[in-house]
Protein backbone atom coordinates (compact mmCIF):
# COMPACT_ATOMS: atom_id res chain seq x y z
CA UNK A 1 0.00 0.00 0.00
CA UNK A 2 1.49 3.44 -0.91
CA UNK A 3 2.72 5.86 1.88
CA UNK A 4 0.83 8.40 0.80
CA UNK A 5 -2.63 9.76 2.04
CA UNK A 6 -4.34 12.31 0.68
CA UNK A 7 -7.73 14.28 1.33
CA UNK A 8 -9.70 17.52 0.12
CA UNK A 9 -12.31 19.93 1.50
CA UNK A 10 -14.39 22.31 0.07
CA UNK A 11 -16.17 25.25 1.27
CA UNK A 12 -18.89 27.26 -0.66
CA UNK A 13 -19.96 30.01 1.43
CA UNK A 14 -22.34 28.41 3.68
CA UNK A 15 -21.09 29.34 7.47
CA UNK A 16 -17.61 27.60 8.47
CA UNK A 17 -19.26 24.62 6.57
CA UNK A 18 -17.04 22.36 4.45
CA UNK A 19 -17.58 19.13 2.66
CA UNK A 20 -14.86 17.06 2.86
CA UNK A 21 -13.58 13.44 1.97
CA UNK A 22 -10.42 11.23 2.42
CA UNK A 23 -9.12 9.69 -0.97
CA UNK A 24 -12.33 9.00 -2.72
CA UNK A 25 -14.24 7.87 0.00
CA UNK A 26 -17.70 9.03 0.81
CA UNK A 27 -18.21 12.98 1.96
CA UNK A 28 -18.18 13.94 5.00
CA UNK A 29 -18.99 17.84 6.79
CA UNK A 30 -16.38 19.67 8.95
CA UNK A 31 -18.03 22.72 11.13
CA UNK A 32 -16.10 25.05 12.38
CA UNK A 33 -18.71 26.02 14.40
CA UNK A 34 -19.76 22.51 15.61
CA UNK A 35 -23.50 22.43 14.47
CA UNK A 36 -23.32 20.44 11.55
CA UNK A 37 -20.26 17.96 12.24
CA UNK A 38 -17.39 17.66 13.95
CA UNK A 39 -14.69 20.98 14.39
CA UNK A 40 -11.54 20.52 12.82
CA UNK A 41 -10.30 20.35 16.72
CA UNK A 42 -12.84 18.01 17.70
CA UNK A 43 -12.16 16.05 14.17
CA UNK A 44 -8.41 16.11 15.26
CA UNK A 45 -9.51 13.90 18.35
CA UNK A 46 -11.57 11.80 16.20
CA UNK A 47 -8.82 10.86 14.35
CA UNK A 48 -6.60 10.26 17.41
CA UNK A 49 -9.29 7.99 18.76
CA UNK A 50 -10.06 5.99 15.79
CA UNK A 51 -6.86 5.47 15.40
CA UNK A 52 -6.18 3.99 18.45
CA UNK A 53 -9.34 2.22 17.98
CA UNK A 54 -8.44 0.50 15.11
CA UNK A 55 -4.95 -0.26 16.60
CA UNK A 56 -6.69 -1.89 19.69
CA UNK A 57 -9.17 -3.83 17.97
CA UNK A 58 -6.55 -5.78 15.46
CA UNK A 59 -4.07 -6.04 18.33
CA UNK A 60 -6.93 -7.60 20.91
CA UNK A 61 -7.84 -10.04 17.83
CA UNK A 62 -4.75 -11.40 17.63
CA UNK A 63 -4.41 -11.91 21.37
CA UNK A 64 -7.90 -13.44 21.49
CA UNK A 65 -9.51 -11.53 23.52
CA UNK A 66 -13.13 -11.45 22.74
CA UNK A 67 -14.46 -8.11 22.63
CA UNK A 68 -17.86 -6.90 21.55
CA UNK A 69 -18.21 -3.27 22.01
CA UNK A 70 -15.18 -0.52 22.42
CA UNK A 71 -15.97 3.39 23.55
CA UNK A 72 -13.01 5.20 22.91
CA UNK A 73 -13.65 9.07 24.51
CA UNK A 74 -10.79 11.88 24.20
CA UNK A 75 -10.94 15.35 26.06
CA UNK A 76 -8.12 17.88 24.62
CA UNK A 77 -7.54 20.62 26.50
CA UNK A 78 -6.48 23.87 24.42
CA UNK A 79 -3.65 26.20 25.15
CA UNK A 80 -4.57 29.83 26.30
CA UNK A 81 -3.91 32.33 23.36
CA UNK A 82 -3.10 31.62 19.89
CA UNK A 83 -2.58 29.08 18.45
CA UNK A 84 -4.73 27.64 20.99
CA UNK A 85 -3.09 24.22 20.59
CA UNK A 86 -3.81 21.11 22.30
CA UNK A 87 -1.30 20.43 25.44
CA UNK A 88 -3.26 17.87 27.10
CA UNK A 89 -5.01 14.80 25.71
CA UNK A 90 -7.22 12.34 27.99
CA UNK A 91 -8.18 9.30 26.47
CA UNK A 92 -10.93 6.89 28.49
CA UNK A 93 -11.52 3.36 26.65
CA UNK A 94 -14.64 1.25 27.82
CA UNK A 95 -14.59 -2.48 26.87
CA UNK A 96 -17.49 -4.74 26.63
CA UNK A 97 -16.95 -8.64 26.26
CA UNK A 98 -12.78 -9.08 28.11
CA UNK A 99 -13.19 -11.02 31.35
CA UNK A 100 -11.42 -9.84 34.08
CA UNK A 101 -8.67 -11.97 33.32
CA UNK A 102 -8.09 -10.70 29.86
CA UNK A 103 -7.24 -6.98 31.75
CA UNK A 104 -3.31 -7.37 31.12
CA UNK A 105 -3.75 -7.90 27.38
CA UNK A 106 -6.24 -5.63 27.07
CA UNK A 107 -3.92 -3.10 29.26
CA UNK A 108 -1.18 -4.12 27.01
CA UNK A 109 -2.76 -3.65 23.70
CA UNK A 110 -3.72 -0.22 24.41
CA UNK A 111 0.08 0.66 25.62
CA UNK A 112 1.27 -0.80 22.38
CA UNK A 113 -0.53 1.30 20.46
CA UNK A 114 0.40 4.21 22.03
CA UNK A 115 3.66 3.67 22.16
CA UNK A 116 4.35 1.94 18.97
CA UNK A 117 1.90 1.68 16.50
CA UNK A 118 -0.84 4.69 16.31
CA UNK A 119 0.41 6.70 13.63
CA UNK A 120 -1.62 9.81 14.29
CA UNK A 121 -0.24 9.94 17.95
CA UNK A 122 3.31 9.54 16.83
CA UNK A 123 2.42 12.80 14.37
CA UNK A 124 1.61 14.56 17.03
CA UNK A 125 3.58 16.63 19.04
CA UNK A 126 5.67 15.32 21.80
CA UNK A 127 5.86 17.75 24.33
CA UNK A 128 1.75 17.13 25.16
CA UNK A 129 0.73 15.79 28.16
CA UNK A 130 -1.06 12.51 27.28
CA UNK A 131 -3.32 10.30 29.67
CA UNK A 132 -4.98 6.49 28.86
CA UNK A 133 -7.84 5.21 31.84
CA UNK A 134 -9.17 1.71 30.68
CA UNK A 135 -12.28 0.29 32.35
CA UNK A 136 -13.48 -3.36 31.38
CA UNK A 137 -17.80 -3.26 31.90
CA UNK B 1 -15.80 29.68 25.29
CA UNK B 2 -14.29 26.45 27.29
CA UNK B 3 -10.37 25.64 26.10
CA UNK B 4 -12.03 22.07 26.57
CA UNK B 5 -12.85 20.23 23.63
CA UNK B 6 -14.52 16.48 23.98
CA UNK B 7 -15.12 13.67 21.20
CA UNK B 8 -16.26 9.61 21.29
CA UNK B 9 -16.40 6.85 19.41
CA UNK B 10 -17.84 4.00 19.25
CA UNK B 11 -16.98 0.21 17.56
CA UNK B 12 -19.81 -2.45 17.39
CA UNK B 13 -18.04 -5.19 16.00
CA UNK B 14 -18.27 -4.67 12.12
CA UNK B 15 -14.55 -4.23 10.44
CA UNK B 16 -13.01 -1.04 11.54
CA UNK B 17 -15.99 1.05 11.32
CA UNK B 18 -16.52 3.46 14.21
CA UNK B 19 -19.35 5.89 14.91
CA UNK B 20 -18.02 9.44 16.44
CA UNK B 21 -18.76 12.81 16.90
CA UNK B 22 -17.93 15.61 18.38
CA UNK B 23 -19.22 16.96 21.49
CA UNK B 24 -22.69 16.49 20.61
CA UNK B 25 -22.56 17.33 17.70
CA UNK B 26 -24.25 14.84 14.69
CA UNK B 27 -22.55 11.43 13.86
CA UNK B 28 -19.71 10.70 11.59
CA UNK B 29 -18.49 7.20 10.45
CA UNK B 30 -14.77 6.63 10.49
CA UNK B 31 -13.15 3.65 9.13
CA UNK B 32 -9.67 1.71 9.12
CA UNK B 33 -10.41 0.46 5.83
CA UNK B 34 -11.65 3.87 4.27
CA UNK B 35 -14.85 2.52 2.26
CA UNK B 36 -17.23 3.83 4.81
CA UNK B 37 -15.85 7.10 5.95
CA UNK B 38 -12.21 8.53 5.79
CA UNK B 39 -9.49 6.26 7.82
CA UNK B 40 -8.37 7.92 11.23
CA UNK B 41 -5.06 9.27 9.04
CA UNK B 42 -7.30 10.67 6.32
CA UNK B 43 -9.51 12.19 9.57
CA UNK B 44 -6.10 14.01 10.27
CA UNK B 45 -5.01 15.86 7.23
CA UNK B 46 -9.48 16.67 7.01
CA UNK B 47 -8.93 18.04 10.23
CA UNK B 48 -5.47 20.31 9.43
CA UNK B 49 -7.29 21.23 6.43
CA UNK B 50 -10.21 22.43 8.12
CA UNK B 51 -8.80 24.35 10.55
CA UNK B 52 -6.57 26.08 7.84
CA UNK B 53 -9.51 26.33 5.73
CA UNK B 54 -11.94 28.20 9.03
CA UNK B 55 -9.09 30.41 9.61
CA UNK B 56 -8.23 31.29 6.04
CA UNK B 57 -12.35 32.09 5.30
CA UNK B 58 -12.26 34.30 8.61
CA UNK B 59 -9.12 36.10 7.36
CA UNK B 60 -10.61 36.81 4.20
CA UNK B 61 -13.58 37.78 5.24
CA UNK B 62 -12.05 40.85 7.82
CA UNK B 63 -9.75 41.85 5.09
CA UNK B 64 -12.28 42.23 2.16
CA UNK B 65 -11.41 40.11 -0.06
CA UNK B 66 -14.50 38.35 -2.02
CA UNK B 67 -14.32 34.63 -1.81
CA UNK B 68 -16.71 32.17 -3.38
CA UNK B 69 -15.20 28.91 -2.78
CA UNK B 70 -11.98 27.18 -1.51
CA UNK B 71 -10.85 24.05 -2.28
CA UNK B 72 -7.98 22.47 0.05
CA UNK B 73 -6.25 19.21 -0.99
CA UNK B 74 -4.12 17.83 1.11
CA UNK B 75 -1.49 14.85 0.81
CA UNK B 76 0.52 13.44 3.56
CA UNK B 77 3.24 11.06 3.53
CA UNK B 78 3.98 8.56 6.17
CA UNK B 79 7.19 6.94 7.40
CA UNK B 80 8.04 3.66 6.66
CA UNK B 81 8.37 1.72 9.58
CA UNK B 82 6.00 1.98 12.79
CA UNK B 83 4.47 3.69 13.78
CA UNK B 84 4.49 5.32 10.27
CA UNK B 85 3.57 9.16 11.01
CA UNK B 86 3.40 11.28 8.76
CA UNK B 87 6.88 13.10 8.01
CA UNK B 88 6.06 15.52 4.75
CA UNK B 89 2.43 17.18 4.44
CA UNK B 90 1.89 19.57 1.26
CA UNK B 91 -1.10 21.42 0.99
CA UNK B 92 -2.86 23.08 -1.73
CA UNK B 93 -5.14 26.09 -1.63
CA UNK B 94 -7.23 27.03 -4.67
CA UNK B 95 -9.57 30.24 -4.08
CA UNK B 96 -12.48 30.86 -6.30
CA UNK B 97 -13.80 35.17 -6.22
CA UNK B 98 -10.39 37.14 -5.65
CA UNK B 99 -8.94 38.96 -8.06
CA UNK B 100 -5.27 38.87 -9.34
CA UNK B 101 -4.32 41.74 -6.93
CA UNK B 102 -5.80 40.08 -4.34
CA UNK B 103 -3.05 37.89 -4.16
CA UNK B 104 -0.76 39.61 -1.18
CA UNK B 105 -4.08 39.26 0.92
CA UNK B 106 -4.62 35.75 0.05
CA UNK B 107 -0.81 34.65 0.84
CA UNK B 108 -0.80 36.46 3.54
CA UNK B 109 -4.01 34.76 4.91
CA UNK B 110 -2.38 31.10 4.72
CA UNK B 111 0.28 32.07 5.98
CA UNK B 112 -1.05 33.72 9.38
CA UNK B 113 -2.66 30.93 9.53
CA UNK B 114 0.20 28.69 9.30
CA UNK B 115 2.72 30.47 11.51
CA UNK B 116 0.13 31.57 13.94
CA UNK B 117 -3.33 30.76 14.49
CA UNK B 118 -3.90 27.00 13.02
CA UNK B 119 -4.49 25.06 16.54
CA UNK B 120 -4.41 21.60 14.46
CA UNK B 121 -1.64 22.55 12.55
CA UNK B 122 0.29 23.54 15.84
CA UNK B 123 -0.67 20.39 18.13
CA UNK B 124 1.46 18.62 15.05
CA UNK B 125 4.80 17.82 15.26
CA UNK B 126 7.50 20.36 14.50
CA UNK B 127 9.73 18.25 12.55
CA UNK B 128 7.44 17.32 9.31
CA UNK B 129 7.83 19.06 6.47
CA UNK B 130 5.25 21.01 5.34
CA UNK B 131 4.53 23.17 2.33
CA UNK B 132 1.95 25.31 1.05
CA UNK B 133 0.71 26.08 -2.55
CA UNK B 134 -1.97 29.18 -3.52
CA UNK B 135 -3.98 29.24 -6.87
CA UNK B 136 -6.63 31.53 -7.55
CA UNK B 137 -8.96 30.58 -10.36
Amino acid sequence: MSRVRTAALRWDGEGLRFRGRGGDGPEILLDGRSGHGPSPMEALLLSLAGCMGVDVVAILEKSRVPLEHLEVSVEGERAEGPPERYVRIAMRFRFEGPERDHLPRVERAVHLSAEKYCSVFHSLREDMEFSTEIELE
